[in-house]
């Protein structure tokens, strides 16, 4: 069997070494409830509390403003929700193009009867319409929250959260903003940024699943969704998974000192793939703004329908080669990607997602590019 | 300094080498997202079904009945918000000696005014009065739901879950049982027993932090807490915790394997510790029904109140003794125990819990006990 190839990290990335070595004390002698008075849970307490600051510093934030969850999901939930519940909003705008993690939270509040639900209008270069949302913004009589993502896990698009937030700001909205696929990605400098939420999952940056964090400005004051003990200053409930944010905190720590360098390195391997695709593939297209502004991860390829591309996935599979039609958590449901559908609904085009890591190289893209011209 | 003395099991376990062991595979290679189509994708999905599937043939329960998820807090959110959310119950009766995963959320719920709210009078042995359970079970017009503990972290009592699932039966109501402290320390046979929800957490049995399970019983249909991705079959959004959830299957398989010989062995830790401190410490006390339907793992003793014993805790750390005064998670907050409150408000005394492993001896018993005796 040939070597794997994996171009699918905008699902999830391998665990650092270093990551893990970084955890492993936690995952055997130090394994004190960080919640414990005695000096030993103190330590554990200690760790988290370092990571804590850590992550804070490197996104610019306070301390006090950062809040390990269990992931990306977990903290959309919560922001979007004390949005609703605890900030006053009665009006939820977002767009067709965000994750099932906003997507499904919104919906669910809009048919308990908790808000009035809009959607922004997409530009067909997946962008959304400002002016739309300027005039969403502008007509809503209540108080509204606005849930955008950063950069969209399955075409890249990049949105500006400067000016999002300060068209939200001018309304006096809520704004959250989803970063999953941003966070560990591109630098951040929160305490100039006009945003109240947002969030960030460990895996996605060759950190642990399982922990993630939600940033919340210090400015609003939110109850916790997840409600128990004390932790996380009494913000989310549960013993803290320890090694989780310890692993958390380091993968952010090594992202950001290699930001440069990696960040340059996987452009770059987004550009060759373009053009080798380009090159080699009749009637290739991409998705999105590829060459504005978009994720350097990831490529979203179109290619013509035939009753050989329909097997595109199915075939890198057997060749070893990890890619997805769309974001992870929806493949299995082979529904087709409600992104793609809500920007190009171009129903004879195969769509597929690569995304990239420091881990890939340009042979492995000439690998690919070369099996995906046997496969059409 | 003296070797670490850890009798705090109640508040988290160590990590047992052996479920590290299984979990490595995991951190390292076995990275793939368990929601990805292609093969690699489909190995992690089927490394979390056959943890579920272990799982559930250890609970006697359906694989399509327990939901991962990321802890004990989690799982008893989801239930309980889920009876009154979707499930029509508008009517909650609990405990006062709850865990506060479960008293914060009904008494958020009872705030926002999607509920009633009653506690069950609790008897001075600490456990709970079945009969004015009964009572308000019959007294409630509406469809009710019960959240009671099947052991209590601070004192050890256990309830008769299935007594108080049949009275739920008789009643309709719909009945939630907190079994973070059992899962992992007794056999469980879930076909056979009237309940509808329980909770697990992996790192109360030497499994790891960060996952927990939910069993919800197939009769019952509710919506995910935390809403996105279609993971845990639509029941629990966020990429999943592969090597935590591998981890806790590992780790509840290791604990049921040695149920026979791990309970015999911190059975007899806790008489013996009884025994000593009755026979060398003037006027101690046992909370609870320590000698009757109690935890095997779980002390908890109450010492005359002096100016010395008001420093055992401290002096216990010092000494690198691990012991507790409440729960984990309150126990920073220094109000006291809720639930020692509940039972017997005696503010003569000063109450610590010692809570056993496998992995503590009658040796270590004895080095605490004449530290305690010094001390007091
Ligand atoms: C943009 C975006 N938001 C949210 C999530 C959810 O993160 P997680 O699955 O780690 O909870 C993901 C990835 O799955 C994502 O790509
Ligand atoms: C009885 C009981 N319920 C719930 C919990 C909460 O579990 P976790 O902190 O793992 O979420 C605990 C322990 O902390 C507990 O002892």
């Amino acid at each position: 069997m040939n070597q794997r190839i994996y171009f699918d990290n905008a699902a999830t990335t391998p665990l650092d070494a270093t990551v893990l070595e970084a955890m492993m004390p936690y995952l055997t002698e130090k394994f004190g409830n960080p919640s414990s008075i005695y000096s030993y849970g103190r330590e554990s307490r200690l760790a988290i509390e370092n990571a804590r600051k850590s992550v804070a510093k490197i996104l610019n934030a306070h301390p006090a403003e950062i809040f390990f969850t269990s992931g990306g999901t977990e903290s959309s939930n919560t922001a979007i929700c004390a949005a609703v519940r605890d900030l006053g909003c009665k009006h939820i705008i977002t767009s067709p193009v965000e994750h099932h993690a906003t997507l499904h939270t919104v919906e669910n509040l809009y048919h308990r009867g908790e808000a009035a639900l809009s959607y922004v209008k997409m530009l067909p270069d997946g962008h959304i319409d400002m002016e739309d949302l300027e005039q969403l913004l502008a007509s809503c009589e209540e108080k509204s929250v606005v849930t955008l993502m950063h950069a969209n896990n399955e075409i890249g698009n990049m949105m500006d959260i400067h000016a999002v937030g300060e068209l939200c700001k001018k309304y006096n909205a809520i704004f959250h903003s989803d970063t999953v696929q941003t966070v560990g990605h591109f630098p951040f400098d929160l305490r100039n940024t006009p945003v109240h939420f947002i969030t960030g999952a460990g895996h996605k940056f060759h950190g642990p699943k399982g922990v993630g964090i939600l940033y919340i400005n210090e400015n609003v004051k939110i109850k916790p969704f997840i409600q128990g003990g004390g932790q996380e200053r009494n913000m989310r409930a549960g013993t803290e998974n320890l090694y989780g944010v310890v692993g958390f905190a380091k993968a952010l720590e090594m992202a950001t000192e290699n930001y440069e360098k990696d960040s340059a390195h996987i452009r770059e391997l987004k550009s060759y793939m373009m053009e080798e695709l380009k090159k080699h593939i009749k009637g290739v297209s991409f998705n999105g703004d590829p060459l504005g502004r978009s994720l350097y991860t990831v490529v979203s390829a179109s290619f013509p329908k035939t009753e050989k591309s329909e097997m595109i996935l199915f075939n890198l599979d057997i060749n070893n080669i990890c890619a997805s039609g769309g974001s992870a958590c929806t493949s299995g449901a082979d529904a087709g990607s409600h992104v793609i559908r809500a920007i190009n609904n171009n129903p004879n085009q195969v769509t597929v997602r690569f995304s990239f890591s420091k881990q890939n190289t340009k042979e492995e893209i000439d690998m690919v590019v070369s099996k995906l011209k046997e496969m059409i």
